[in-house]
This record gives structure tokens, sequence and C-alpha cells, in this order.
């Protein structure tokens, strides 16, 4: 080793030793005959202390060292006069005897330090560079161990890694597969999996039992911000098992995570039907970090002729405790055009004060008296000071709309706790979407789903309000508002999935090409089945209290698919493509 | 939970108990009165019960379960009439109080069994059934306890696990690239990592000091026999690091597999040489099973006017022990066909027994006495009863044949103990490899690897001889003749980087084309780092004595390429093709 300890480990202890440690340059200070030289790895700093009157050759290599030297120094460990207390090894320095440069390095782009100077350009194309700077190394740190702990947990309960292919089969349902021609067998193109969902199923046909993959999946989607076209998921799937004993298993597992990574106990989750999501928050991915529940008031505010009410689908509010004092008239009116910009969509914002002194104030005083208003209280368990905010409209997109308002207001009002971790379950979720643009229902899971028992029978037989109204063994595992994981209990019998695939607008051929070799398996004796998928990216950030998975992949690509430190995608030779029989068509 | 137990878990402990159990039906048989239904899941078998006498309706639809039925079963546990000790559940049965048929089968197209009646094909399309045997699940828990125990040993080493892209860059350097069209960049393409060499560099770069990944990877060969297109490694790469710190680390990380998954202490590794091993199995992955060491004879035969022996550059041999009485003149006949083989493409044999009487007898008698021949047997070690097998002719060409009939002679004379593990390092592999083809030299390992320090200077001064003859610190792992892992020092120095780079032919401008994030990355402060890939699959198929790793990977593809399950690869759409501007154009 060019080390006989790390930069992160000498101690007070240590002293008297003869040490070497390696690393980077982190800075140099010159003070008048001495120079101090922090040295720094992965494991931490520790200081380097050279003597321009003792060793003057050795100090004068030392104060031309420049930012992000590879460097080698022996020397003793002694005492620090002025410690650092902020540092694990700031008791200590090391007395310089040798001095070696293993390699130099130029003046880098940005600096190497907590927060660095580099834009997201910059630090994209020397991700080498960013990767040094202690967030975005604890970051990947701290994925490994999660990593770990996963497999730890579901190896204890019994569970098997298996590796699924990369090279499948392009089954264009869904998002759009990234495709791999096939030298060998000209004209054809593998596909790069979207999820191992289908594998998976067969394993449990196969007798696997209890299954998990820690994977890389691809989709090759249009990319908005904070998503990549590779993502990775912790993949699950169990035999002979019921909703709950899935449910039960992947809760154990994310206790166990938060427990052996943040020390925090998450406790039972709660759950909520889908529908009671939408109905409470206008999501199926509550945050429930803060209340602010909907209340919904169509019963109460239709027939006072207010049209705007009279005529709404939904008239629906939440309560914000305590404001009614400090939110002036202007934060009302930025408020309302925060509800009227095109990507939230509302008409206009109505709100009301219950004042502090017992009057009202409010924006539809026309058509509403005060006695009428004053009764309207108690559906949000409303109080003198706090403020309802209403919108109405057609159910769906008012819903939607509100849920945005929530989510901000809570922002704005500092109701989130930072530290703190709302998970829940919800369940029951619709098994069909109805598209009007293509006139077809899609699954609002996957294909694969299984409606619930009870509703079988009008899967089969239904007409299109009945199918609509179909619950499926479906559910997702959101906190704080992100979701984390969804699955289902799937379809273990060809004529079940044959129903659901031609619902789904398959003709049988096309059911047959796509998926033949799935519905042939379930001839064989499948079991039932069910599982999950957890977004291992989106995990590692929520944990982390952060918005963005980015910084939680060692190589990310940009909202355009490319790799910007090695240039990736790019064009390759000719031979490689006759190789593969295919010519590029340029734009037309 | 559709089952209270698993199929191998109840015993003599738990009579009394009633239980429910669900699994595939593996047998039935009718005994008069009483049906036995034995039940398999991964984890056992169990025997059901069922009496026609008391339970007439049960029983009927007992009796017409077929094989593979999905059953779930409830009974009372009691103690057998008839013990099973080859089961684990064979002291008990279950008597049944109901049976729950959960799916119904077809007649599998091969035996659920050990040893199965399936040819190849039939497995493969049909691999959801083959993984229900027994031995194909063994593989495949086998090879998910080494992935666990292969990351618990490297995280409880500061190793840091970290995913790095799928989607990459082509450099067609080595093997052919798979590459992936990107739609958001027309005419573009990724590529599927070769492994994730760069990347693990760039990590070293990065400060991460220590990384692991076990990942697929992924080479568009021709496929040959136990070849597939994607496999997985186990990839590593530290800093600071000297070649003794590498082989430590990884013999260690062997050892530690080796204990906990076969109960195996390998010892320490001995370690040889590439020249050694050259010299003394005519390989590079010597299988140290068995002893069978070269001999080279040119001082002792040549000048005896044996025209063969005198003009060949070597005369080598190796001894077989105590087989100069039980080999026949036919064996020999059958013997020098085989190295006659185009595939061995020996000209011939030279043979010389050492018979028990003391006698010799040879096929050379014509120009040695058996005086001299006699004097040769102390370079072998050879006695009475001892034959000698001898190759000669172009060095290399004769050292590669007498390889083949080393480990022929080994298999056919049961040298080799099964359960027996013979590793070793073999080091100091050449740099370059010169093609008399193309004219150029390639890398033996890779072009980063780096040459013995002591090397550098002929590397940057050296004429075509010099070149060849340069060592690099490059490494590989051995066991049981097979390679499990192979790695080096790397250059971490950009002008070194560079020049290895021209004296493989690249010109400096597609060097930067290709490899210039690397060699920017090597300027702004690169630590001295080393690593290792192991072959997973291969790991894997060598710690359980076989030869083929088809069977350790849960879906592999056939020698086309293909996925005979999915019937993958396959044509995609039109229009598929067209958002990817491509066309594919016919052979011609």
């Amino acid at each position: 080793m060019y080390r006989s300890h790390n930069c992160g480990e000498l101690r007070i202890t240590d002293c008297g030793k003869e040490v070497t440690i390696s690393g980077w340059v982190q800075k140099g200070r010159d003070l008048g005959g001495l120079t101090f030289v922090d040295v720094r790895d992965r494991y931490g700093i520790t200081q380097l202390v050279f003597n321009m009157d003792e060793q003057a050759d050795l100090c004068t290599k030392a104060r031309k060292l420049g930012r992000e030297y590879v460097i080698q120094a022996t020397g003793i460990v002694r005492e620090r006069s002025s410690k650092n207390a902020a540092r694990s090894t700031g008791d200590i320095e090391i007395d310089v005897t040798n001095l070696n440069i293993l390699n130099e390095s130029k003046t880098p782009p940005f600096t190497i330090e907590d927060e660095s100077d580099g834009g997201d350009d910059l630090r994209m194309k020397y991700r080498y560079l960013d990767i040094r700077r202690l967030p975005i190394q604890n970051n990947i740190i701290f994925r490994s161990k999660l990593a770990l702990e996963t497999r730890k947990f579901l190896d204890s309960e019994g569970f098997i890694e298996v590796e699924t292919p990369f090279l499948i089969k392009s089954t264009p349902e869904g998002a759009r597969d990234f495709v791999v021609p096939s030298r060998l067998n000209p004209g054809q193109f593998y596909a790069l999996p979207q999820s191992p969902q289908t594998f998976k199923q067969l394993l449990m046909v196969a007798g696997v039992d209890k299954y998990f993959q820690i994977v890389k999946c691809f989709r090759d989607e249009d990319l908005r911000a904070d998503r990549q076209p590779e993502f990775t998921q912790i993949d699950c799937e169990m035999s002979y098992v019921h909703l709950e004993d899935i449910l039960n298993t992947f809760e154990g597992l994310t206790r166990h995570l938060f427990t052996h990574t943040l020390g925090i106990d998450l406790g039972d989750f709660p759950r909520m039907t889908y529908d009671e999501a939408i109905r409470l928050y206008g999501s199926d991915k509550p945050d429930l970090r803060f209340g602010m529940e909907f209340a919904e008031m169509n019963d109460l505010v239709k027939g006072y002729d207010f049209g705007v009410f009279d005529s709404a689908e939904l008239i629906v509010g939440i309560c914000a405790k305590n404001i009614a004092e400090s939110y002036s008239n202007k934060d009302m009116k930025e408020l309302t055009e925060w509800v009227q910009r095109p990507q939230i969509g509302a008409k206009g914002l109505v709100y009301i004060k219950y004042q502090e002194d017992g009057s009202i104030k409010s924006s539809i005083g026309k058509f509403y008296s005060d006695e009428v208003i004053r009764s309207w209280a108690s559906r949000f368990g409303a109080e003198r000071g706090d403020v309802l905010f209403i919108l109405s409209g057609e159910k769906d997109a008012t819903r939607k709309q509100l849920s945005e308002l929530r989510l901000e207001l809570g922002k704005r009002l500092h109701l989130i706790q930072p530290g703190v971790f709302k998970p829940l379950w919800v369940t029951d979720f619709p098994l069909l979407e109805w598209d009007e643009d293509t006139q077809r229902f899609y699954a609002m899971h996957h294909p694969f789903t299984s409606p619930r028992k009870e509703d079988i029978p009008n899967m089969l037989n239904g007409d299109h309000e009945t199918l609509k109204n179909i619950k499926a063994d479906a559910y997702d595992m959101v906190i704080n508002g992100s979701e984390i994981g969804g699955g289902s209990i799937r379809i273990h019998d060809r004529e079940l999935q044959a129903k659901n695939f031609k619902l789904l607008g398959f003709t049988p051929e096309e059911a047959e090409a796509q998926f033949g070799f799935l519905m042939g398996a379930f001839e064989y004796g499948a079991p039932p089945h069910g599982g999950l998928a957890f977004g291992f990216d989106r995990l590692c950030a929520v944990m982390n209290g952060q918005s963005s998975i980015r910084d939680f992949i060692a190589f990310p690509k940009n909202n355009q698919g490319r790799d910007m430190m090695i240039d990736a995608p790019s064009s390759i030779h000719d031979d490689q493509l006759k190789e593969l029989y295919l010519e590029v068509k340029p734009e037309s």
C-alpha cells in the first residue's frame, strides 16, 4: 500500500507513531516558518506540517503543491497546538519527513468543497471531480449501504436474488423500449427491459417462491426533469401470497432500511384506499407530513345563486391554520395568480378568513352571509384565525389543482419538518384507465395485474362504466408524497390474462406474439403470486430529504439522455452498421 | 398466505397440528383404500394421505390430480407408518381434511426430476419448468448466496458498490459492442458495456478508493459453446495499492467465498509467473489438480540423427505414472490419433515406456539406445512403470498441444479428484501481444494495463523485440484450470497512456475520440490504482465442479444468441425503426 493509514483515522492516541498517508491536497497555508497542507481522501482530512527552519527543501516542495495534487507523506504523528474539534483527526497533525508527489493536477474547473461553484453542466462533464465532493460521495456511499441492507433483509426472509436477462424482447405496450440490433439474427432486435416483470412471474411458475433483484431498467422516454433513461429497481415477487402478506413483507423491508441506515423507526404504515386518497388529498401519493385534508362542500354551498359554485361538479376546500391575520390581500392575490398559472389551471381561488375577532372576510361575501360562512367551519375543524381556500369545477381537475395548492401551502407555511418521514400504503387502485384520446383502456398498473376477486365477474361481463369501476389488487407505497414502490397480485390464469389483454385492445394474435410465453407458462401449474418494485434511486433521495435522484446516481445522463463526461451517445463506424444490416436514414 | 408451512419444514414434533401447505403435485399413488400425493415446493416434498373409506369425495378428488397441478391442502400432521429417511419430512404425512386445486397443469414436456428426459432445446424453451428441477434450482440458490457473501466480504473490507451506466459509448477496441440507437440523438448510438473498466478507473480518480460491483457485461461475439452474450462480473478496483495488496485482498475474498459456501479452506494460493506457467504446463491457466509438469528435452535428445527432434524448436514431454503395463499399443495408437486431430494438430506422438521389468519400449528405439533413454528418466522423476509422452516442433504450438494432451490424460487416468480445488495466481503477463495477421500489437489484458515499473523505459524507447518482452503488472486467478479472474495495475499517467495507445495502433485523434475523457481525468490528480474482475458465472460453475456456465444462469441464450423461451430477438414495428431513424438493409 501507498499508506499505513487513511486520512480519517489518526487520533491523539497515535502520537509518536511513524505513519504514511496518501491523498489529495485540499489546501495549503504558509504561516511564516511553517507550512500546513490538508490531505484528503474518502475517509477524512489530515493536516501535514512542514518546518522551513528545520527542513527547507521539504518545506519548499510542500509550498509548491497545487490543489488536488496526489501526494504521499511520511512523518511522525504529533498533537496539534491549535485543535480542530470539527474534524475527527483535528487533534493531531503529521510532522512530515518525506513527501512524494504521486501525480500532479491541473487546477480543477470548480472547487472541491461541499458547496461547489460549478454549474450543472460543468459538474456533469467532470463528474469524477464532482464525486470527490463530500455530499456526492456520501450519497454514493449511502446508496451502497442501502443496497446491502436490502439484500441482507430479503435474504433473511428467504428471498433469492436471481439475475434476469437484459437482452429481451420488445413489447411496445407501455413506454418505449430501447432496442439492440442483433448481428447474428439479421433484421431482428433485442429490447432492454423496462422491468423484469414477465421474468419474475416466470420465476414464480418455476417455483422460486421468493425472488428479488436490485436491477437496472430502461425506458426510452422524452426525458423530463429528474427522469433517467436507465434507473434502478428493487424488484420482488412472492408465491402463495395474498395482498396482506406482500404489504407486511415490504413494510418490514422499509422499516428495516430506515432503522439500519437512518436509525429511524417508522412504526406501522397507515393504509388508505385509492378512492380515499383522491377524495382527501386529490392525489394517489398524498404527503402526510402535514394535515390540510380536503373537505367537500357541494351540500353546503349550492343554492345561494353563486353561479360558479352552482354549476360546479365539485366544490372542495382546505383549511390553513392561524394565517388569517398574517396573510395579506397581496398574499391572497399572489396565491390566486399561482393557481391560475397554466401549470395548475384553476379559474380562480375563493378564500375565507375566520378572523381572530370573530368576523369573516371572504371573496364571496356577496353571495353568502357571515352566518352561513361561519357554519362551514366545523366541516374543516376551522377556528378563529384560520383561512379556507376553496376551488371548484370539474371533479378530477379540481382535486388535482387543490392538491397542488395544498403542497404549495405546505411549503410556504413551513408545515414540513425536515427529518420527518410519513409512509403509507395506497390500495385498491382501479384496474383500468380510460384514455379519451385513443378511446381505449390502459392498464393503470400493468397488464398482468389481477382484479380483486370480487370484481372478476365484472371484468368478464362488464359494460364500460362497470369496467371503469373495477378495482385491482394493486398498491403503492408512498413516503412524504413520493411514490416509492408499487405492485399487485398478478393474474395466474391463462383465460383471465387473455381477457385482460382483450380489454386492453390486444388482438389474440398480438397477445400471443408478445406474451405467448407467459400465457403458455400459466398452463403448466402457475401458483398464485404477486409482488412489487421499489424505485431505488427515488428511495435513496427521499430517505435523504432530497427531491432530485440525479446526485444519487454516480454517472447520470442529462435531459437529452447524454452522458456529458464520456460524450455518449455518439456515431459509430460504418462497418459496425453494416454488420448489423442497418442504415441510418437522415431526418426527413 | 396460502400456507401455514412450506413443504420442507414439518417434522415429527409437529404431529397433531393442523397445517396448510401449498405446492406442486410431484406424484400420486393409489394403494387400495389409501391415496398418497407428494407435494413439492422449493423447500422440500411432503406426503399427503387420503382415505377412501373415510372421505370418499376428497380421495376421489385427490386421485384426479395430475402431475404439476398446484394445490393447497389442509390437514393434521401425523407420524408415518413407513418412514422415508432420505427426506427431511420423511417421518410425517398430512391426513388431509381439505383440498383446493389452485391451478391445473398440462402434462409437462419433460419430467420434473433430478435427471430430466428433456433435451437441451426443450429445456430452454420451457426454462420455467426446467428451473423447477432441484439441480437447477440449487444452482440458482447457490449463485444468490455467492453474490451475497461477495458483497458482505467486500463491504467488510471497506468497498463501496457503485452502479456504473449501461448506456455508454462504443469503443470498438477488443470484442464487438452491442449498440443501442438513440431516438433523442438521431444517427447516434449508445453501446452496452463490455466491462465497466473506464468507469471504475474514473471512480478511482473520483476518490472512491475501493469500488466493487456485481454487474452484467455484454459482448457481441460469435458464440462458442459456453459463451453468453450477457454475462456477470464481480468487478473491483482499489486506489493507492501495489500488486501485492490486490492479490491479498482478492485471495481473501476467494477464500471467504469457499469457506462460507462450501466449507472449504483453500489455504494460501501459490503464485507462478506467466513464463513459468507456459514452460511447465503450456498454458496460462494450468490445472494444478494433478502433476505431470512439462520437462524440456532439447539438450538430451538432439544430435542422435533423429531428424524430427533435431529440427524441432522444442522437444518437451510429460510423465504418466504407472501405466506402462496397462497402456496397450492400441491405447497408444488411439492417443496418437487424438493428438493428430486438427483441433490439437500435433504431427505425431513419441512415447517411452519404462517397463516394470526394467526394459524400455518406445517409438524412437531406432534412434536412441535403451541406455540413453533410461538416462532421461531423472528429468521427469520417472520410475519403472511410467510412460513418457513427448511432442516436438515449433515452441508455442508444441506447448499448446502438450497442454491439451496433459489435460486429456488427467481425465483418462482419473487423476482429478472431485471436490478438490487448486487455485493459483499467474503473474507477470506480457503487456503486448503481436498479431501476425494484422501486423500490430494488441493489449494482452487491455489498453489500460500498466507495464511493470522497470519496463516503462523499454516501452518508451523499445524496438519490436524489446516491446514483445515487456511484462505487465497483470495477473490472473486460476482455479482447476479455469481462469476465474484477472486484472492489473493501471496506467494513471496521461503520457504513458497515450504512449500505450500509440503502440496499439491508435492515432492520437482516435485515442482522444474514444478515451479522451479518461486521459483528461488523469490530468486532475489520478491516484495510482489497480483492480480485477472475476467471471461470476464461471466461478459458480467451477465451485460446483461443473464445466458449463449455462445452468448457473436463470435464463441463458443459446449458441445463436436466442432466448428460446421468449423467442428473442425478434423483428420490431416499422414505426419503432422510423423513430430511431433506421432502416433494415437486407443481406446482400
